[in-house]
Parts: structure tokens; C-alpha cells; sequence
């Protein structure tokens, strides 16, 4: 349904980037990358909800040593994220990372520039460049037109400060590359990325940087996100929240789907309950989205208070429950197929799910 | 910055919806109306996190009785959500109730309808009319384009079906119309709002309906909502969530703060942690979002992991503060004002917080 912007596609590793490639979702550690353990550790639970590329921070030569253990026990491409040190991003391309985040324009000089950039087309791995809102030269805002707001005099700062880091690379035929132009703020990022998708066709890394608290960094990042990817702009997505990376990738996945963009998990339509409602359909929510989050699928799945409402509303979910008195009602795409107690619901509904699944070939 | 639609403005009692006044956030009570004592309580704490505007369900004659009394105690306008019975319309009305959410086409007879629209008329009352997508006729459907999108269909029939209730009210000189059409597909919502937009001036109340449980239900709500209101559509929002009303109304603000449509509450700007951290940022900024949910007034306020970056990347923040080695950083507008020990970072922060509210008169 959504046109995607015509793009140039580049590959982290396996997973490609761009074109027509699906939007993937990437998360990024909060662990000390010199820690291998921990930082495995918490690689394997971001794939195993979906991460489908991750990021770790390369401050230091411990962090640099640590790469190759690292790459050797996880499965999905992982991207070093340098600044300024040309001989920490030597290290992780020797390492094997699948991509760098880096922007050349704050190498030391333009012989660094020149070994990176080498050394990162021999093993053909991408570099993400770009500009956050909090690190542009104020000095590019001079001379922009007074009628901007300060929303647009900043987005353009970005696009201009990404457009230099740009030019370095191409001006070194090095074309393997993705943009990101971070705000906190939501309108100033949609700006910013809108400004760019006019001046170039490499594919997009959207996020809003700083967004917040869990539900707070949701709402921007579903916002910004959402209105990008729906007009067609944004190639890999990052959800920044101050919380578990394991959200980031959840919410990732949920702004995907929502919009249609990928369909790999189950997606629960459920009513807000009300002074009509017979079962206590948040806690029975609740626990269905839980059961749910462990299987992989593409199945709408419905949870209703109200048996009369409920199946009519609902008749785009493959399978879905609706509430009674002491017992519940089983429905597949509208229509009633069984009436259960209300203490088996649960269990009916998540078997009937499985079954689904398994004739889809899902599991 | 967000050019808003051109409306017309109808009044819940004292709150405007739709010309120029600010967009709305709206919720619905989960208890039996007939219990007066629990919607009241519910009612007051949704006050409290800032609900403009409340939806009872009045499905039977006590619940239509209990309203004078739940009226009496509460300080923001009253819905009443009526389907089929003119005689609980009729009342709603004679309760005081600030508007009513009722599909005409769906009263008994033509003579139910008069005498609803008579009542409203009188008291002043306006009514929400809207199209669900679970509950449109598929007969509409035929006839339409064969080229366009099942979500665009649909769209096409949620629409035709709203202007049918439109039409009966404006046959009897009734034009205090509010317009909604949900859909638990977020792509169908935005397409459906942006045909109606074409075609009447009457203001919008925005929802996605059966978005699911807490974090599906933000995502797709942001998304949706966030897509149309920052296209200027959109006069008043409910999130339907699955959960406690209490967090509908926190998201509605949230999303209506990210397009900047309103500045009441403190906003959190907070790095996602990463390798880099010198300290617990997600634990302290879980504990400053908790403590400035109590709050209202304009302030931004950043919780940034790096004192080398932090201040700069959050200069946008009035207060914040960054981590080092068991101190910490204050700032504002980016340039350092103080060093704290780690273990006070929060109650100084809090303590600044308050004083540049108070400098405001905010608080």
C-alpha cells in the first residue's frame, strides 16, 4: 500500500538495506561493549524478539578487542559505532563488523579519512553518516530564510551538516552509505528527513534521538516514525528509549506492522472495555499478549467484551474471543464457532492460535 | 506550526471542540455507570492526569438515572454514549450531560430521532456521530472503484456511512455535529479522516478503535492520530487502550505534546543508555518521569548519560542533568551551572524543576 522513496540498496552483511528491501528493525546495546558476556548475552534477547541488526559503541581499544569474540556468537550484522578515533574503526572493519556508524568530518585529518574509507570498500561495509539536532554548527543556521520556524532553520542545519559527511565519501567513491538526521523533536526530524530525501537517494536510518521514558519515547518515535514511513521515507528503523533495548525493538516492530510494512508477529485487536463489558477482558488481554509475544506469525488475534458486538467488529482478526456471562464465545472472522467457559478461554484461544499457525506454515 | 484544519466550533459545556481552540483529549470510563461512587472516583482521577472530556456508557435506565448525581461531582464535561434507545438520549439530555455520542440512523423511527434532536437542540447539546469500520453495511462497498485498496474501500464505506447520520441531523437544522471514523487499521483511519476532511467542516473527534493493549494501543494511536493531526486534522482525541483509562489519557497528551498542539506538562528529553554511561540513566529517569507526572507547566528537562555530550545535545532543555563518577552535572540551556553528588542529582534536579515553574507562574 505505502509507495516506498526509490532508494540505493546496500547490505550489512546479509541483511540489506534500501530498494526493496523490508524496513528492518535495528536496536543498539547498553552494555560495556569490552564486557563480551554481557554484551552477547544481551545481543541473543534482542534477536530473539526481532532485532534484526544491532549497534554497539567502540569508545576505547577494549571495545575494539572485544568485536571478533563478540561477532563470533551472534547471528545478526552488527554495526561499530565510532567518533573521531580513525584507529578504533580500523580495528572494528578488521574485526568484521558488518557496518560502521561514523561520520568522516570528525576524523583527524584526511589521511585517516582515506585509510577508513579504503579499508571499508575492500570489505565492502557500509558507514551510516549523519547529523543530530544537539551537535550541528550553529554557524549554518546564518543566513536561512526568516520566514523558517525554528523547526525548519534546525532540519536544515541537520541536512546541511549530513550533506558535508556525504560529499567526503563520495568524493572518495565510497557510496555505500546510509543517512540519519536526529531531534528529539518530532516535527524538526520529519523535517529534516523530508529535506534530504530531495537531495539524495541513499536509504534512510530513522529515529528520533533522546525521545525519552518508555511510553513517552513510544509516542515520538511512533509519531516521527509513522508519519515518515507513511509517506514512503525510511529504509531501517531505531527506537531510542531511556529503558531495556528489548523495548525498542518491540516498539519497532509494532510502528512495522501497524502500518503494514511487516507482518511477522501476531497483532492483537482488543476493545477498550467499558460499562457494557462482561469479562475482564484487560487482564485477559494482558495474558494473551503475553502468551503471544513468544510466537512468530502473521494472525490478528481478538479479544472482545462483548458477545454481541464483538465478533461483527472484529471480523478481520483470523480468531478471536468475546465475553458472557461466566462463559465466552470463540470466533473466526466474524463468525461463531464455539462457546467456552470463561476459565478455559485462554487456553482455547492461544491452541486455536497455534493451529492457525502451523496450517499457515508459520510454526 | 501545524496549520489546523478549518472547523466549526461546538461546545461540551464549557470546552470548545474544533475552530481555533486547542484539540482535546477525551477518555471513556470502565465501570457500570449505574455504580455512581466508582465512576466518580474513576472520573476524578482521570481529571487529575488531565482529561478534558469524559465518555459514559448508558446502555440501561439506571445508568441513564445515575447521571445526575455522577454530574454533580465531577468538573469536566459528560458524553453520553447511546446506541438504539431514544429514551435513554432523551434522559441523558434531561440529566444535564454536556453532549451525546449517538448514531441517528440507528434510533427506532423518525419520530424518535424528532424528538431527540428536539431535546439536544434546546439544551444546546451536540452529538457525535461516526462510522466504525467493524460496523458498516458491505452493500456500500459495491460499486466502488476496483482499483482501489481494500483499506481504501472500507475507508469509503465508513465515510458514506457517517454522512448518512450527517444528513439526518442537518434535515432537522441540527449542525452541533462532531464526526468520528475508527478502524483498528491504522492506514484505514488516516485515509477515511482525510475523505471526510473533504467533505464537511464539522469538527473531528480522532481514534483508533480496539488498538489493543498498552504498548500495540500506543503505537498504533500515535501513529494514526499523530499522522492526521500533524496534517492539521483532528479537534479532539480519544486513545482506546485496553488498560486503565488513566493511561489513554496520558498518552493523548503525550502525543498532542510531541506535535507541540499542547505545552502543559513537563516533556522528558533522555538518552537511550549505552557502552559509553557513566550512570543509571534509566533509573533516574524513571524516577524524574515519576516525579514530574504530578506536575503541569511548559519545561523541558533532560536526563542525558554523558556530561561531555549531554549538555550539548540537550540545549533545548531548560534543567537537565548528565552523569560522571559519582557526581553529576547540572545544566541549563546547555551550559554547566553546578556539580552534584550522584545520590542528591535527582532532588536537586527536582528542586530546580519547581523554581523555574514557579519563575514562570506555572506553578
Amino acid at each position: 500500500m505505502i509507495q516506498r522513496r526509490q532508494t540505493k540498496k546496500v547490505y550489512y552483511g546479509d541483511v540489506a538495506i534500501g530498494g526493496d528491501s523490508p524496513v528492518t528493525v535495528q536496536s543498539m546495546t547498553t552494555t560495556k561493549t569490552s564486557d563480551v558476556k554481557a554484551t552477547v548475552t544481551q545481543i541473543h534477547e534482542l534477536e530473539e524478539v526481532g532485532c534484526d541488526i544491532i549497534r554497539v559503541a567502540v569508545p576505547d581499544q577494549q571495545s575494539a578487542e572485544a568485536l571478533p569474540s563478540i561477532l563470533k556468537q551472534i547471528a545478526i550484522p552488527l554495526v561499530a559505532d565510532i567518533h573521531f578515533d580513525y584507529r578504533l574503526a580500523l580495528a572494528a572493519i578488521d574485526a568484521g563488523v558488518q557496518a560502521l556508524r561514523l561520520n568522516p568530518g570528525n576524523l583527524r585529518n584526511p589521511e585517516s579519512v582515506q585509510l577508513v574509507l579504503k579499508s571499508a570498500q575492500a570489505k565492502k561495509i557500509p558507514i551510516r553518516v549523519g547529523a543530530n539536532a544537539g551537535s550541528i554548527d550553529h554557524a549554518w543556521l546564518d543566513g536561512l530564510d526568516d520566514s523558517l520556524s525554528r523547526e525548519e532553520r534546525i532540519a536544515h542545519g541537520m541536512a546541511k551538516g549530513a550533506l558535508q559527511h556525504i560529499k567526503i565519501l563520495e568524493n572518495h567513491n565510497f557510496t555505500d552509505i546510509v543517512v540519519s538526521l536526529k531531534a528529539s523533536d518530532v516535527i524538526t526530524t520529519v523535517i529534516a528527513y523530508k529535506l534530504m530525501a530531495q537531495q539524495c537517494d541513499y536509504p534512510f536510518h530513522l529515529g528520533i534521538t533522546e525521545a525519552g521514558p518508555l511510553t513517552q519515547g513510544t509516542v515520538k518515535s511512533s509519531i516521527g516514525l509513522g508519519i515518515l514511513l507513511n509517506e514512503g521515507i525510511g529504509d531501517t528503523i531505531r527506537v531510542s528509549l531511556t529503558d531495556n533495548p528489548i523495548h525498542e525493538v518491540h516498539v519497532g516492530r509494532l510502528i512495522l506492522q501497524s502500518l503494514g510494512l511487516r507482518r511477522e508477529f501476531p497483532e492483537i485487536v482488543s476493545c477498550p472495555t467499558c460499562g457494557r463489558c462482561r469479562i475482564q477482558v484487560i487482564d485477559i488481554a494482558k495474558k494473551v499478549e503475553k502468551a503471544l509475544s513468544t510466537l512468530k506469525g502473521n494472525i490478528k488475534v481478538a479479544v472482545m467484551g462483548c458477545e454481541v458486538n464483538g465478533p461483527g467488529e472484529a471480523r478481520d482478526a483470523d480468531i478471536g474471543i468475546a465475553g458472557g456471562n461466566g462463559y465466552g464465545i470463540l470466533f473466526k472472522h466474524g463468525s461463531v464457532v464455539g462457546r467456552v467457559p470463561e476459565d478455559k478461554l485462554i487456553d482455547v484461544l492461544l491452541e486455536e492460535v497455534k493451529n492457525i499457525l502451523a496450517e499457515k506454515g508459520d510454526i
